[in-house]
Order: C-alpha cells, then sequence, then structure tokens
C-alpha cells in the first residue's frame, strides 16, 4: 500500500485521477490540493465523485506520501516538483514542463527559461511502452501528452524498424473538448462548440510538435481540431514508407507491442473508432496502405486523451514505479 | 423605411436580431451597441455575421431613429427605455423589465422596486396573437418571455373558451442552451451541458411564472429543464378540461389561431417536434387526450426560443407598430 | 462460482449485461444467443468488446446453467423461460412479459393473451428496494421497466408513508435514444434524432403505465420523450402530498433507502442531472417543494437505463438469489 | 418563371431542393418524384417543410418543364437524364454519373461500364468558379460532390498560379452525417454516430477522389471523416507550394475569387469554422503557413455540404443556366 497526493484535483486530469486511484487497491490517497476550491470538498465541485476533503498546495504534509501527482498548468510545477523530491517523494508530472530534454528546445517552445536543466536530464519521459525499465526506478517522471501519446505510440515502431522513407509526417488529430481544460472562456462555452468543428494552432505552432519530434525523430506538420465531444483523440497520420513496403511488413513493425495489455494494433484496413476507446486506458492504432509502390499509408490512432492520453498513463507509470502489475486499477 | 436601433446587439439575441433586419427589406440599422466589445465591429465577435460596427450606449444618437430593441440583462433598461420615449422613439424592450402590469408583482418576483411604475402601465405585452391591436400603436412594447410564448400560446384558447375545469396547470418546460446566454460560466461550458440534462429553478422560483400567470389566470407550476442543444424550447403542459370534453371541442378552441401567420394548432394525437420550429418564427402546438371521461389532456408546444420566443416576435410586433404585413423579414 | 447464460447478447442490454459479468469476480458467462448475428462472436458486433461466440437459441444446452438473462422482444420470451425453467435453471427476465401479476392487465396493455399466467403468478418483480426477500428465492424474477425503476422508486417511499394527498401523479420523463433499442429505424437515424427533442407515446398508451400503477397504486399520466443523448432518464414527477407537509417530513419518507446501495437521496432542493448517474448503477432521487400549504411538490428521478434501468438491476437482482454482495460487479 | 422538376426529393438533397426552389422567385416546381413515398406529400415525410405532392417517375410529364434535378442514387440516373435530355429538358445532375469525362475513369471507379459515354462529352461540371461561361449554355451540368467541392475550390488557385511544387497533396476531410444520406442502417444509427468520431474509406478507395483529381491534376491522399454532427464539412489539406512562397505570394493567387458571390478567402492565419457556414452556400477557406523556406502550407475549406456541397451548388448552376442573378434565392 502507497500512500498518494495530487496537486491539482478539481482539474478534468485531477479529478480522472482521484477516480481512478480511488478504484486501486493499492494507493491510499493522501492529499489533493486546489487553488480556488480549497476548504470545499471535492463533492462540492462535481456531485458525482467521491467525498475527498481539498486542501491548499500549502498545508501539504509531504510526509509519508510515496507520490505526487501534478496536475498543475504548464509552466508553474517547478517549485512543486522541486520540494516533493526534495523530500523524497517520487514525482509523476502531468504538465509539459519535464517532457524536453533539453532546456533551449523548452524555451523556444514555451518562451521562458527552464529553472531547472538538472531535472529536464533527470526526468524519464513516461511512456511505458518505450522506456517502461527507466521509468521503474525513475524519480521524476514526465507524463506525455495527450495528442503525442497517440502519435508517438503510431509513429514508433515504424521508425524503429527503419521504415520511414521520409522523415516528414503529417498529423491530422481531433481531440474532444476536455482537451482544452475546465477553465471557463468563451471558447468553451457550449454555444461556440455544440455542432462545431474547427482547426485551431496548426501548423508549426503546437507546443506538442516538440515531444513527438523528440522522440520520434520525425519532423512533424500538425494540424489539431476541435470535435464536438467531451473525450477521446484520433489521429490520422499521412506517411512515406520504403517503396514497395506491403501492408505485412509494415504490420510485423508493431510486433513489438503483442505484450503490450494497453496497446492494439488492428488488423491492415481496418481502422478503430473513438467509441471504441473512450473510459478505457487502451490506444488503439489502425493502418491502411494507400499506394504500396510509393510506400504511402495512412495510420489512424485513437485513445482516451485524459486516460491513455493522461491519468490513465499516470497511474500506468505509478504502477511500474512501484512495481505492481501494470494494468491495476485500470481495467 | 424605417431607422431601428439595437442596444445589446452581442448577445444572442441581439445578433439574431441584427440578421432578422439586415434581411428586413423595410429597416436600416442605425446603431448597434454593446458594452466591452464597444469600438470593435459585430464580425469580430460573430465572423459569420454581417459587419455592422458597434458603438457604446453612450454614443448613440437617437435623431432620425423610428424604433429601438433592447436586448439588455433584466434590471438594467429603464433608463434606456425612458431616454428612447423621451426622445419620441418607440421601443420593444426584450427584457423582463416591462412584462409585469403591476408594480407590486414586479417588486415580489425580481426583488427589486420598479423605478417607472407608470411605464408598466403604459407597456403592451407584446404577443401579438392576443394584444395584435394595442401593440398597432404602443409606444413601448414588452416582448414575452420564451417559456411564456410557448406556454400562452398554448393554454390561453383553453381559457377563453372556459374550457379549464381547474386553474392549475403543471408546465414541464425544456430549452436549449441558448436560453441561458452568452456570458462564460461553468454552467455553460461544453463539459457541463454535453450529454447532460437537468432541471433549474423548479417549482415556484422561475420568474417566467409571473407573466404566464398573468396572462392565463392559471396557477402554474413549473419545471424548465435545459438539453444539450443551442436553439429552441418544447413546453409538456399537463391540463384538466370539463369532463367530459373530447378532442374536436378542445380543438375547436384553437379556432381562434385560424388566420395567425406564426401558430400552428396540429391534428389531435401528433406532436410537434424541436426541429419542426428551429430556425422559424413558428410555435407549433399539439394536443393528445389522456382521459376524456375526466377531461385530462397533454399539450406539446414548440417553439425557436431565439426567434418566436424574442428576436422573431420582437420584429413582428415592429412589423404590426409599423404598419408592414406582419410576416416581413420571418418567413 | 455460477454459470449464466445470456439469450438475447447482441441488443444494447445484452452486450451491456456480457460486460457486467465479464467483471463479476462469481460468474462464468455459458453462453450468449443472438438471432442474425448467431456464428459470428461478439467482437464482430461491438468491435470494443470482449470476443464471445454468439450461438443461436436453438444451439443452447443449459446443462450447468444456474441462471439465464433473457434480453429477448416482448412477447417472446415465454417458450425460453418455461423451458429454462423446466430444466431447473433460474431466470431473469429483462422482457415486460412477467411484469404485470394479472393476466387480463397483460392482455390489456400488450393485446395479446399470456400464454403461462402461472408464472405470472410466480414471477417476482426484481426490484430489490421492495421485493428483495422473494427475489432471493425467486424462479423467475421480471427485470423492471426502465421508465418504472426511475418513477417507482421516487414514488414508493411517499405512497407507503400516506403522504400522497391525491393518488393523481404526473410523470413527465425524458430518455436517451438507446431506450429505443438498436434496431434500425428511421426513428433511430442520425439525422432524425440529432439536435432534436421530442415526446412519444404520450397520455396513457405507454405500457410502462400499468408496471408503475401496479407497483405505486397511483394513478399515472405519463409523457416519454426522447433526449438527443444515448444513455440515461430523468423523469419529473408532480405529486400532491397531504397539505402542509414540510420538506422534512417529505425526505423522512425516504429513510427506508437508507441503507440502500444503489439508490441516493439528495437533501431538499439539491436536484439530480444525468451524468451524475450515467454508466453506474444508481438511482438518484431530488425533491423541490413548490407549495407547502397545498402539499405541491416536484420530484427528480435519475438513472443509467441500461443499468439500474435494466442490465445492472439484473446483475443486482442475480447477486441477490445468488448470495452474492448486492454490490458484486456493480460499483 | 421556369419550371423545374425534382427526380428524387425525399433525400436529403431533394428536400433542400424543394425548399431552396420554393424560396425562389423565379421557380415553379412543376413535380417532385419519390420511390416508396409516391402518392405521398413530402409533408408526411418532412413535417416541417412546405407540402408538396409526392409522384413516382413513371407519372412525370416533361411538357412545360424548364429544367430538372436528379437527386437519385449513382449509377440509376442515365436514362432519366437522357429521356429529359430527349424532350428538350436542361438538366443537373446530382448523382456521380456523368462528373468524370472519361469512361474508363469511370468504370474504373465506379465499377461498371458507362452507358452514356457521349453524354459525358457533353457534360458540364457544374462548379461555376471554373466553368460559368460553358454552365450558361450547357444541356446537361454535372453538379460537383461535396468533398470535391471543398477541395478543387481551395486547390484550384494555387495550381493555376503554378505555385505547387508537388503535385501530391494530402486531404483529410470531415463530413457530418447527412453526407451519408437518409438511409437507413446500422452506421447512420444514433447509437453508433453520437459521441463518436471515425474515419471511412480512406486512402485511395472514396470515389470523389476522381473528381478532385480530374479537376486539379494533382495526386490526392484522401482521409474522409464521420463528424458527430448533422450538416457540414471542413476540409485539411497540406501542400507543397515552391520553396519560400510567402503568405503574401499564396494568397494573391485567390484573387480570381475576388467577385466570387460564394468564396470566401480569409487573411493569412484565420481558418474558418463548421458553423461558420453552416445553412449558407458559402465555401470559405484558410490558409496557415507551416513553413516558408520549405513552402509548407496547410489550407482548411468549409462549406454545408448540403447547400455549396449539393443543393445550393445546383439552384447555382441553374440561375446561370437561365439568366438569373446567381445569387437568387441562395442569400
Amino acid at each position: 500500500m502507497i500512500t498518494a497526493g495530487i496537486y491539482g484535483a478539481t482539474g478534468y486530469t485531477g479529478v480522472e485521477l482521484v477516480q481512478l486511484l480511488h478504484r486501486h487497491p493499492h494507493v491510499r490517497l493522501g492529499f489533493a490540493t486546489a487553488r480556488s476550491a480549497a476548504g470545499q470538498r471535492l463533492a462540492d465541485v462535481y456531485p458525482t465523485v467521491l467525498d475527498v476533503p481539498l486542501i491548499s498546495a500549502e498545508q501539504v504534509d509531504l510526509d509519508g506520501v510515496d507520490v505526487v501527482f501534478c496536475c498543475l498548468p504548464h509552466g508553474t510545477t517547478i517549485p512543486t516538483v522541486q520540494q516533493a523530491l526534495a523530500a523524497g517523494v517520487r514525482v509523476i508530472d502531468l504538465s509539459a514542463d519535464f517532457r524536453l530534454h533539453s532546456a533551449a528546445a523548452y524555451q523556444r517552445w514555451y518562451g521562458s527559461e527552464h529553472t531547472a536543466p538538472q531535472l529536464l536530464d533527470e526526468a524519464v519521459y513516461g511512456l511505458p511502452e518505450r522506456y517502461r525499465a527507466r521509468i521503474r526506478t525513475a524519480r521524476l517522471v514526465a507524463n506525455p501528452g495527450c495528442y503525442p501519446t497517440s502519435v508517438i505510440l503510431a509513429l514508433g515502431p515504424l521508425v524503429q524498424a527503419g521504415l520511414l522513407a521520409s522523415p516528414s509526417v503529417i498529423v491530422d488529430s481531433k481531440s474532444g473538448i476536455s482537451g482544452a481544460g475546465r477553465s471557463v472562456s468563451l471558447k468553451t462555452h457550449f454555444g461556440e462548440r455544440y455542432d462545431n468543428f474547427s482547426a485551431y494552432n496548426v501548423g508549426y505552432s503546437h507546443r506538442h510538435i516538440a515531444e513527438m519530434e523528440q522522440e520520434t525523430g520525425c519532423q512533424i506538420t500538425f494540424a489539431p481540431h476541435m470535435l464536438p465531444v467531451f473525450r477521446g483523440i484520433l489521429s490520422t497520420l499521412y506517411v512515406s514508407l520504403q517503396p514497395a513496403t506491403d501492408p505485412a511488413t509494415m504490420l510485423a513493425a508493431y510486433a513489438t507491442y503483442h505484450d503490450e495489455p494497453f496497446v492494439r494494433v488492428l488488423p491492415h484496413g481496418t481502422l478503430p473508432e473513438l467509441r471504441h476507446v473512450v473510459n478505457t486506458n487502451l490506444c488503439v492504432i489502425g493502418v491502411q496502405v494507400v499506394d504500396v509502390a510509393r510506400g504511402q499509408y495512412i495510420l489512424v490512432s485513437v485513445e482516451d486523451n485524459l486516460l491513455k492520453g493522461a491519468s490513465g498513463q499516470a497511474v500506468q507509470n505509478m504502477n511500474i514505479m512501484f512495481g505492481y502489475d501494470e494494468t491495476t486499477g485500470l481495467l
């Protein structure tokens, strides 16, 4: 039995974590923080969710805590992470603050200097399918972004197998609106999103591109879109493989996922739908050849952005870090 | 050709009016005001809508203006209305500030004293199907509420025909989320409303009850609900008619609507659906007997809350006030 | 460990049951039948669901089976139920065929003679909160309808406490579209339901009225509506209690639910929303006084129509019948 | 004043046409055909739409008819078109049967021989922005497909300006469900599409590719997706322009649309949303540079698939053919 704490429990990823940890047989929730809702109870904010007291970050006592999850906004987590590590507490950070290895890249993409570059070196990118061994012993795990998880899991094996003929990959992603968070703003007003669909931050401006490129070595052209649903991401990838790569050869590259509990690759020509993964920790990948001779393929990768794309993957990382079966609390 | 002005053009009813007036062959839009968006253009706020400059209320010049529409929040319109009337400009007020005839009732329902009670006496309740003659000459028209329009149009003929056995009427209404306005708040966040449905302000607390009771003489039990759609209201009414009232007798009471351009009554047993009226200025009413012997009937009344329930009805009133065909710009 | 079979596994209630039983630690799924999909696997029909072979009803071997769930269409289950009982297998029937105690009532509401009236006598109405003791030993449990569950749970305690001043109760219910089943028809076409809302079978024609009246002794006026969502029912009830019944007295009647694992009654004035219960086996009830003097109250009762309104309640009944903790597999 | 007839008036494009023609000041609807609904009235099928009698195709009398719209399924229109032309009636065909110029291409994409290849030569592809002069005098206009309209309007000016560095273009399109038609099937069941999103016919299999390639000369990789909304298409295009093409140069190519009533090109970096065009005949295009040096750009093109993507464009073509102002009945 371990004790976990959550910084930022009232956002969508935080409340998802509260529920996942509650169902987990080996975890006790030690504390949950909130800013404006500190002093209230979580059930005041989410009437359907268990009744957890919300404290301010200042009230946290790390004594006896084994692991903390940081669900704080990007750019605000470094002091919290440093404090936890100093107290000997392991950290799983769901922000983007430790996902890039290079302080220079961080500054370029996030627009400010990284104040703890040595932690960038130490942090392990929390994609179990790639870094399971390092996650096991990590003090600080940088939980991947939602879009990158769907993209890296689809691209990674093709890169490793040397199948890509060109590093240029086009990624057209569509996300449910929970990806925009729970803050009130006109862009998340029901009247703006209902019966609507739109692209945003297209081209070379979305920060998730940095993660995708770091982890795949590809050059990513990325256009995210906002779907009028709450949960889920579907990414459509357009790749150029070596000429004459047939579907069997391509699918063979994914054999590496054979024993993965949370990644499924479908037979050639069968494409996953969003609803197949909503409320699960799965990432499901489908492939469709466009032109064998030219090696043109389309990939479709789906996941629940709040689970495999965030809190579910965070719990998966925790299971690895503490020696539990990786699927505990996630099935 | 007349010149119209709009106070509060960036809310949902305001922008609907801008579009209706733009299509109206006899109206020129003289001005459109906004608070936070003053100085911008309407197309900055609604990229799809015509490009109208937005000024502050202080900048309004009423010279040459024939009519103004007030789409301001309840409780804030009285000075604006007084100013317009003083300048000889006729007013159609879409707020609730002049709908009740009694200052005492206003105070009871809205919680503050009405500072222009003599205007309460003068204002005409802008339901054309009941007050067409008075609207024609009115200086000040109080445009009905969205829920009351659907309810009064359904109940009125039954009351006038003396068919109600009991004044107690139960009204279970369901409205699209545009009824909650365009202000950002957690209750209109996509994540709170999508895939959800709920009642609110049930019982005796919703202010629209006052209008319904004033206009029908009935005692209304009212439960409004919020549908996960943008536009439209469907009200289900439960009434007790005189024992043994058969459907033909009941429907005969609605003959009064025979020449109404915007009210339709369906044959017994055929009930209207929300989509039948969305984007139209229609109110469509269906009736279903439950028990002839006991005179139990169910009525279903549907309308577009932003058109017949607000801005469309306001234009209908304007047409009457200025001698245009009542349907001009509304078909 | 018991072995269960499912007749009709490809409809919405059937596939929900497959998933619930899969998660249940004490149940082995012995068989699952389908008509048109017999010979296929459930994962062919629902790619996200576990891979269960589908056989035809004729291929069923009841040897070693402890309980069967019938998810067959109304009016078709009697031979299947008789066969199972003859083989010593206990039955939980999710159709309406055994819910009414009286063969005459069955004929009146369902339009055909009941061919096994002695089983009507024997069948236990499977609402655990009312009939737990009888369910424990029943051979045949008639699982309640979705609408009736939400209504009977809200009304029952008021009836038992003698608080109703009039037996007449108005029930305005709103259901997600899964209630209309998975058969293809224009009425469930996305284009007909999206962005729409409508009443259907209003008045005295919906068969669920018979169950509600049988179980509550009330006279129910019922108007069901179809919400543009997939899951969930919200019922709004209008009741007349004894004059001067205050909220505390009224809520005291619900103390009977104090230890119920799947019924929650909220404090006076707090009303449940649909999303509070979707994907749970809960029925949550809220109450709002309209007029204490006249005893007028509004109740709001919500549930997931596929769980507490169907398959979840069926598993709850199974747990009771076989001596498992009532919540096993349902939390 | 001209007289028009509609073959296939009960599908989504047919009923849209009925409404557009009804609003058109210079058109009288001569007849409307249906198959299964022949003998009924259109208001029986669509209660909200005007009441037009539906006849069978066999009952059509072409005497006095000036133009017919064919809204029949692909592969079934040839005899109807031949009969109309023989009777001296001009034809606007909304099916795909006359969109390709080459009988060989038709056979390759549609899998059957084209039985009227001489009409393929004669038919004019009904995209006014490209073929206005030829449409004016055409006997037979092949109304473009919904996806191709959004794609060709976005790509065409870049091709004409010689800006494309590579003929390979990736098109990721997302369409509302009305694109799948009104026929009942599991794939358009509310339960399958609500809260879901998926790709279909990706790669080189969708027949609309043939039109796009014919009209642009590009090599199109195409992945259509189905959005959980009713109307609208958003296409995201990834193009490689000549190295160092800056946004101003790129946008200059679109000057050709300057006087087009139904195409709008937004300033660089402003992208259109689906709701901007729903219920309009507009196609709105936005562009975003990814990398000037490499000439990488993303285009977003939106339209209402039932209007500019089908019936609205058909009326636009009719206006051109009969010398009316091109926007008549479409604003």
